[in-house]
């Protein structure tokens, strides 16, 4: 299935997953600007622990266990035999990263690709967790995270697990396909988040009463629409990774998937400023952010598989579902979600695995995607509420409420990220 | 002319233009710290805004007018004959990016460059109508540009057009050379920016009575400095694609242009430190950043064609006319261009284009690139104002003056991007 | 010993030496946000002055005598007699880059490479002088560093110097290593801030009393954390490009020294953050960013050399002594270093060319690394301290008090960095 990579796709792909990065960098700065002012700094610190824990963990355990690296030695993993077929669900690769230098070129991105991914996957949560999670726990989140969830899910989908396999053994398609993580990465850090918000409850003051819910704009929007824009350039980079590795996708096809990507967020991004502008008057800043993020997560599963004007379709549905989505969670269902990951990463991420099903040529592969996304929300979802309930036991996720009202950098951190600057008192948030 | 792309210049050409777009990143960071701290979430939406739309029109309509991927079917484009000679003047490419997956190389590269190209000339205007101009018209300039001033532009330049075709008709020099889009995106956006700044007219209390000029200091200048940072490696990626695709350089004199793009950009940042310097007595953050933004733009055109000590030399001279235009257009034509744009951009892209005709060893450049240079001055200039001045009247660009008291952030969006800081309330601006 | 490059390493080591100045934009921004908000605009406008200042003289003067451009003409350098072998201690280089069109590959790379290393180490001192340094002093040492230090360091080490040849000549290893600057670079420019330190003294306030220090925080924590989060970028790819031009190490083995850069500066947040947080009962998000970077500093020298397991490893011990370090110069020497520096880039540089040592299966190497390091503190050092003492005299690096009272944006630029934010009077600082 997959040939050898050649030198010059070997060397493009290294250079990519150095840009990856940017994707990182960029969510990290959006989590931070959607915060408030008194937690910014224990914001982005905790994405840069989070960033640091999900590294040694994967390294430590994660890796063996995702196994998803094609052609090295043990990268085969564990099956069972069920109803005459055999279902591969772990992998068995070396431990400690034993033998990646000698392991084949292909094998070594792999590997660097999914440390990549389980640092996004777990910055995700963070996010929505927001100004009332503690670092501690969200740091034993991101252990979890990368020790367990997303090793399994990765091995299932790019390790040759049961996913990858639905093709051969029930001819659905090629298969489940995620080629940049819309599924391992995305769908699963906002499914975490999901499990996150609903342990730690919303933050003080959100929910005043029954059904009525108080802005609480985020602090710094150029933060925000800063990070949006340097996610872009993450995201090219970061598909187009993993169209080669995971979909062997040939490099000619490379600037096409790219000009997808645009595309996408674009339409995206119009959309949700549409939306916005005739639902409220005026086109709303964050939740334009968050569209044209809800359209890059879209794009992750979907711009190594479609044209350009079926990308652009994407993104408009993508832009369009954002502010909806953001609003019901809020209202209807009492989510705290300051960062959106919620909609723009567990729903972005569901809603370009299903477009790829929608939009494929091939038979069954509808059905591949929708098992894919059934396993996320049937599987994945509880496995994090189960989790993380436990977890929440040892270690308490919600400041108390001392240190919320005085803010989590204060609290957590003995000191402020502005110091000098003058902020409002603002009572409605004490 | 141009032989087919090897795979490791494909390579290497397709991680450039992933690594170009911080050149708009830094542009958009520039921009919204340039503006007042009032606007400053509308400025950085609106560079994001105008990066979608640009995306999409262009996807629609632009890129089969712009019709500049060599090699492709339908490139070819419209002639008509004139003088004995054949005037080729608009591209006729398929629509919607057909049949681009299977187009060779190098025409697929030229068009992802392209959609970068015509993003960031189009937020060129957008920094220079900064704190006062609509949202809409912002993004309605911007389809325009898109659709048609741009693409024409791309077409005469890099699709085989009238001002590409100037050696081969005429014997002047290699034709009308543009290697990274200093005509086709900064003095085209830059004139473009002065087609809007004439139309929307100055800031309210910029110029209090005739003659004399407020200064409206940025409201962050760490956005400012840390934008031109930024985009130094955006224009180190977007010189040496251009170089590859416009002007098939081979790949072995890249790090020499790159050395070239450093050289002229240090050259001009020490010229405006040391101008200001003596003028004002201190040198000038702002002017610093704008004249090291003038030498990155005047390397667009030079960087591929001259020697790293010519490029000291333009980078000089580019540094010492910035802090001189910005005063002139200032004070003497009571031009209000907050992010100094039209200096910038205008006249840093056309320096550039007439250096690589002063230094250029072939016969007949220099007149080849004043042909272009009259082009943009003569046709593209009018053609923006006439454009701009029609679109007025539907969409009109300036703000109500209570709209620009309260800023555009709350006017427009509804919020201000810093919503938990003291804001200094300045009676002299309001 | 270097074959020539393939077209494949020659396009990425190209892409990477593109990607590697969001090290330099990454340590700006944490000079930046590590000094008082009333210094914010000269401190990142001192670090696109030294950028622009360095850039020029290593051209007109450095890159002569620094003369490493292996296989290029003249690269070979002078050379003495001493103990019956050759010492060859400075470059003779073409003036301004001549010829270097027409060089090999790996000379032109080398060359590029060597631009923003200077740079990189240029801009190490101002961040330690922040506050109180001059920026004339400050562009004046960086041309010395420039012209003079980094040339004849880097000639020793990269240009077939008498620290290359200690192998040869001694058999020491390979001669001393240093795969990304680790030595010439961090530990040079972290050496050069030392001094700045002792010349330029304390802020004022710092040491009220003997043995006392106040806390100076850093005016913005996002800009310091989000900057040590764009440097791990620069630094993936400044490591991967430093080990194909300076250890002849094969594309091959790349992805898996990527994850040793990750592991070290993993390993060091993680250390530092547990340190901190052991020592003062919360983590400091400062000192865990210092951590972080020293960790990145140190995997320069050892990132190409060792496995993941010592990677992590070596990042703990970093993370260990950042704090530590931090506190003995402060408590101890007296020593102001806002931006840490010296801790950070001397020491964790110091470290990893060590650890290089420690861990090398080859006899001598730790001896070769031992001969570096004592010759970067016994002849670096003090060249730095003269040189700068006597600069000191011509042209003053302290800004008189008058001046650090007002802040150096506003004495030295006439304006703030943000002049419409309300910034707390602290009286305890002026």
């Amino acid at each position: 299935m997959n040939a050898p990579l050649t030198d010059s796709t070997f060397a493009l792909t290294l250079a990519l997953l150095f840009l990856a990065p940017l994707a990182i960098a960029g969510v990290a700065l959006i989590n931070t600007g959607l915060g408030r002012s008194r937690s910014a700094a224990q914001a982005l610190l905790g994405n840069l622990a989070i960033l640091a824990v999900t590294v040694i963990v994967f390294a430590l355990v994660g890796a063996t266990l995702a196994g998803s690296q094609p052609g090295a030695a043990g990268a085969a993993g564990l099956s069972f035999q069920l109803a005459g077929k055999s279902w591969n669900w772990v992998g068995t690769a070396p431990f400690l990263l034993g033998g990646l230098g000698a392991a084949p070129a292909q094998a070594q991105l792999a590997v660097l690709f999914q440390f990549l991914a389980v640092a996004l996957a777990a910055m995700l949560p963070w996010g929505s967790g927001a100004d009332r999670w503690r670092l501690a726990a969200g740091c034993a989140a991101a252990a979890i995270i990368a020790a367990l969830v997303f090793p399994l899910t990765a091995h299932w989908i790019w390790g040759g697990g049961w996913l990858a396999q639905l093709g051969q053994n029930f001819g659905l398609g090629a298969g489940f396909l995620d080629g940049g993580g819309a599924a391992s990465v995305h769908a699963l850090g906002g499914l975490g988040a999901l499990a996150v918000v609903w342990i730690a409850g919303p933050r003080k003051g959100k929910f005043p009463q029954e059904g009525l819910s108080t802005a609480m704009p985020g602090h710094n929007a150029v933060y925000v629409l800063f990070g949006a824009l340097l996610a872009l350039m993450g995201w090219l980079a970061w598909n187009a990774a993993g169209a080669i590795l995971w979909l062997h996708a040939p490099l000619s096809a490379r600037p096409v998937n790219a000009l997808n990507t645009l595309l996408t967020a674009a339409g995206a991004l119009a959309a949700t400023f549409a939306m916005t502008r005739f639902r409220f008057g005026k086109p709303d800043a964050s939740l334009c952010a968050n569209g044209w993020m809800t359209g890059l997560v879209a794009s992750t599963a979907s711009s190594g598989m479609v044209t350009p004007g079926i990308s652009l379709l994407i993104g408009i549905v993508a832009g369009v579902i954002t502010p909806l989505l953001v609003e019901a969670l809020e209202l209807a269902l009492s989510i705290d979600d300051p960062s959106g990951a919620i909609s723009v990463h567990a729903i972005g991420g569901l809603w370009g695995l299903l477009a790829v099903g929608l939009f494929a040529p091939q038979p069954g592969q509808l059905i591949a995607q929708l098992v894919g996304i059934a396993t996320l929300l049937g599987v994945i979802l509880p496995l994090f509420y189960l989790l993380f309930a436990l977890l929440n036991h040892w270690v308490p996720f919600r400041v108390d409420p001392d240190g919320e009202r005085i803010g989590m950098d204060l609290h957590e951190l003995g000191g402020g990220a502005y110091p000098e600057f003058v902020i409002h008192r603002d009572e409605s948030y004490r």
